[in-house]
């Protein structure tokens, strides 16, 4: 924690200072869109960007990380919020902040248990499926809005506007910056030139609007903000709080899950250590900060971190010098803030969230594992068929059910001898030899709960289909690993070969799992003799039983 | 299925018919008993053993396995129903039917859609510790049935009735299989006789009771009981059959669980091929015959099981015999069961539960595995502080956790060749030669989504301790599955050390695991080559990058 602030140097300063700037600008229209999202008024998206901004910066781990408001993490909010109060109201600001407490404390205690590993609970094909389910529920979310009403009804005016600013939106993703770089801008520039084109819509949407009195016409603007930096406010009930436990949780586990992507993302490029303590510490920090603001749950974001990075930031000081920025256009004349048509506004969410539609793991997926891709396609269909909430539980369990079932179909190889070797390889990739009186097999999997009756029952089959087998070998290569379930297997497997009449035996044990199972009751129980190597086993043990 | 019939030899016969009747003099008492322990008038428990035992026998995949009522199903049967109807109504009954036609639905279509690899989400120290956590449970409430009393008040001949039954029951369990076997008695049917033990109170009881009038001076006796077979009814609100749904997901999930460990126990004793799918068939036929029968959930018991086994069941037709019994038991005149005290019944509770409070898996766990011992400790704790169904959820997230966090530390050694020879060791346990510009790490796990981002990590941290790297080998003699998410990993992994100048080559790639790697753009974009073995990975990598 601001060890890189004892290491700055000078060189450094440029960089973080436009990549400061840079995000600063993007951050003003994208915090706006995604506090619409999560149903609160659009100001409070920029209360949300400033003292998570700062407080990250202090306690998180990534160096270029940009906290704040996130589609998804809106989408949430607003769904957990639905059921308690209407948008809008005092109570729906409360309870959004309250929320933000309440999962940043969650964050914070995970950091200080020191339970970062959560983040390994949902598998990459999961995520992707989440995402692309939760984006398309955004975009459906927002199409009234654009249009100025429900399908098939829409508002003329508003739905010219918001489909302006559309195709205004999807020309500069797909080819502003290839115009640009044709012009002679720099590939980076071009690229942040591109990330400020919401900016630069919403601008002229804005002048449109009040040029044209598009308001009295009827199209829907942002309405009044209050000037000045907000403070907290947190008395409900207790039946508020109970409620929110729940959504905290589940928020919490999400921002924590898209924050490390995005951050780990970002470390592979920098070469730089992540510590996923600290990411929840810096999340907890940035939460609590938004719950003080008045604001709502906030989380890195990869898009707004990618163009931090492309910017040049070097530091965190890059968001500090963003919070600096936000707070100053706070602290400015904000009537301008009233008057944002939300037509161009929905139009920026659309367009965001179709840049996180992204099919290309589901591609990879489909050709590499088809049980992923279908899980992939199964946490998608389920956000948008039962709701983000259900969605997170789903993708848990999706990703815990792979691994299971994967677990449960163990290879093992019946090993043979490479003739006139000390080499033991599968049968049925090589030509080796064998021996009736015993079946020699190597298990590649570490042995634990989730696979210890697949191995057993495998190897009940192996022996009956080799009846005369008086001496079982287990050669132990690829085992680095053997919970308390496993042993227990094992034990009951030692019993039950005992019974018939039938040696258990052991071969090239690593070291550390044989310092483990020393520990137990197992070697001096088993039937049988524990042996360096394959080849000392099928030598050392007489066929003559 | 069915297939032991078409094999029935006569000598089977005898061994079936003995073990039918021994566990029909069992089966009567505890169903009775565990009917209570689910709020249920007595004779639901044994209207709850005929049909679930008959269609397990037609259905099921042990041949052994004896289905009927079990304490921590009815203990989750009295959970489930406490918010919806008051115990001895007739909606209670009705709610009871219909939670075991919804939980046999669950485990029919799971069997169906052959998902039986579910039954590993749950590891043994956290099942070891949820058995404890329940039976704990179960033994607290049958203390006032057993004293005629909430504590501090009893009711004096209750409490007189209850321990003189518990202590019968005690010595029946310590004592009297050793004087059994010194009079004489063969180990078996000693054996036999101690599990013979509570019906014998139970029928003292009754005696005494009768005898002496207890019920004019106040003991409890179970109750009018209607004659006859029962029928179905289920005729409540759509309401009801929503508040289900997740106590019945609950219960399905236990009842599989519960039995596929006691049916593992006998499969293993008996060497005999178990199926996992069928298993759930099995259940859920026997959950929907005991709805049909006006009963309530049901599962395999391994104490009634395993005297099945002892009694001598050779086949399935055991339990058909006991069904049979049970049948005629209840077609003949039943005012005898309207007499049975409760606190003989609940005291036959309680040395069951006892039974079930088995501490070796701590004791074990708590010497092998820290972590294994303290998920058993805390699923405990979680099912007496938050409940039985909490203590489901409870187990799988710390089965899921420590499995995650054993994942997030995988094993990886850094090698080292064994000078002279073409052997690769890890350097920290043998005296190996290494090489400045090129580092060999051995990655000691398959690649998953679960390990895939501390892989990465790790193997920046050894490449910041080896900066003059040029080149990294992976030896993968340990990887049997890359997943999808570890598929991506490997990937960013090669792109970041392309962007930084170190080759990334693989030595010692599985079969399977390269024929899957193909099927991906992943060997193609390598920054560097694939080796048949590590020491040609050695040899071919020239020191003059």
């Amino acid at each position: 924690m601001l060890e890189w602030l004892r290491r700055y140097r000078r060189a450094m300063l440029a960089g973080d200072i436009s990549a400061g700037i840079v995000v600063a600008m993007m951050m003003i229209p994208q915090g706006m869109a995604y506090a619409l999202v999560a149903g609160l008024p659009p100001v409070v998206g920029i209360y949300a960007s400033i003292l998570p901004s700062l407080l990250y910066a202090l306690f998180g781990s990534s160096m270029t990380q940009s906290v704040g408001p996130m589609a998804i993490i809106s989408l949430m909010t607003a769904t957990a919020l639905a059921p308690l109060a209407s948008s809008g109201t005092g109570l729906y600001l409360v309870l959004a902040a309250q929320l933000a407490l309440m999962s940043g404390a969650v964050l914070l205690a995970c950091g200080l248990l020191r339970i970062g590993f959560l983040a390994n609970f949902f598998s990459r094909p999961v995520m992707s499926g989440f995402t692309i389910g939760s984006a398309i529920l955004i975009a459906l979310a927002q199409v009234k809005v654009l249009l100025g009403g429900e399908l098939p009804r829409f508002h003329l005016p508003s739905a010219a506007m918001g489909i302006a600013s559309l195709l205004a939106l999807l020309f500069a993703r797909n080819y502003l910056g290839a115009l640009l770089r044709k012009a002679g801008v720099r590939a980076t520039a071009a690229d942040i030139g591109v990330r400020l084109a919401p900016m630069l819509v919403v601008v002229a949407a804005t002048a449109l609007s009040v040029g044209f009195d598009l308001q009295a016409a009827g199209v829907a603007t942002t309405g009044a903000v209050p000037a000045g930096l907000p403070g907290l406010n947190l008395a409900t009930s207790s039946a508020h709080w109970r409620s929110l436990v729940q959504p905290a949780l589940l928020i919490g586990f999400m921002t924590f899950l898209i924050s490390m992507s995005a951050a780990q993302t970002l470390a592979l490029k920098r070469q730089e250590k992540l510590n996923s303590n600290y990411e929840l510490i810096g999340l907890g920090a940035a939460n609590i900060g938004s719950a003080l603001s008045g604001g709502f749950p906030v989380t890195g974001s990869i898009s707004r971190s990618a163009v931090n990075f492309a910017a040049g930031a070097n530091t965190p000081l890059a968001s500090i010098i963003t919070a600096a920025l936000l707070a100053t256009a706070l602290v400015a004349p904000t009537g301008w803030l009233a008057l944002l048509p939300l037509p161009a506004l929905a139009a920026t969410i659309v367009v965001a969230v179709l840049g996180m539609l992204e099919l290309s793991t589901l591609r990879t997926a489909w050709r590499y594992d088809r049980g992923d891709a279908t899980a992939l396609l199964a946490t998608a269909g389920g956000v948008l068929a039962m709701g983000v909430d259900a969605g997170v539980i789903i993708g848990v369990v999706l990703s815990m059910g792979t691994l299971i079932w994967r677990a449960s179909r163990p290879h093992i190889a019946v090993l043979g001898r490479i003739a006139g070797t000390e080499h033991f390889r599968n049968i049925e990739r090589y030509p080796a030899e064998t021996r009736t009186d015993m079946l020699m097999l190597r298990i590649d999997a570490n042995l634990f709960f989730g696979n210890v009756e697949a191995v057993n029952q495998r190897i009940e089959d192996e022996l009956r289909s080799h009846p005369a087998t008086r001496n079982l070998v287990l050669v132990m290569t690829a085992v680095s690993s053997i919970d308390t379930s496993a042993l227990f297997g094992l034990s009951e497997l030692n019993q039950s070969l005992k019974q018939h009449g039938i040696g258990l035996h052991l071969a090239e044990v690593k070291g550390p799992v044989m310092d483990r199972l020393k520990d137990s009751d197992f070697p001096a129980a088993l039937n049988g003799e524990i042996f360096l190597s394959a080849a000392m086993a099928w030598d050392g043990i007489s066929s003559a039983a």
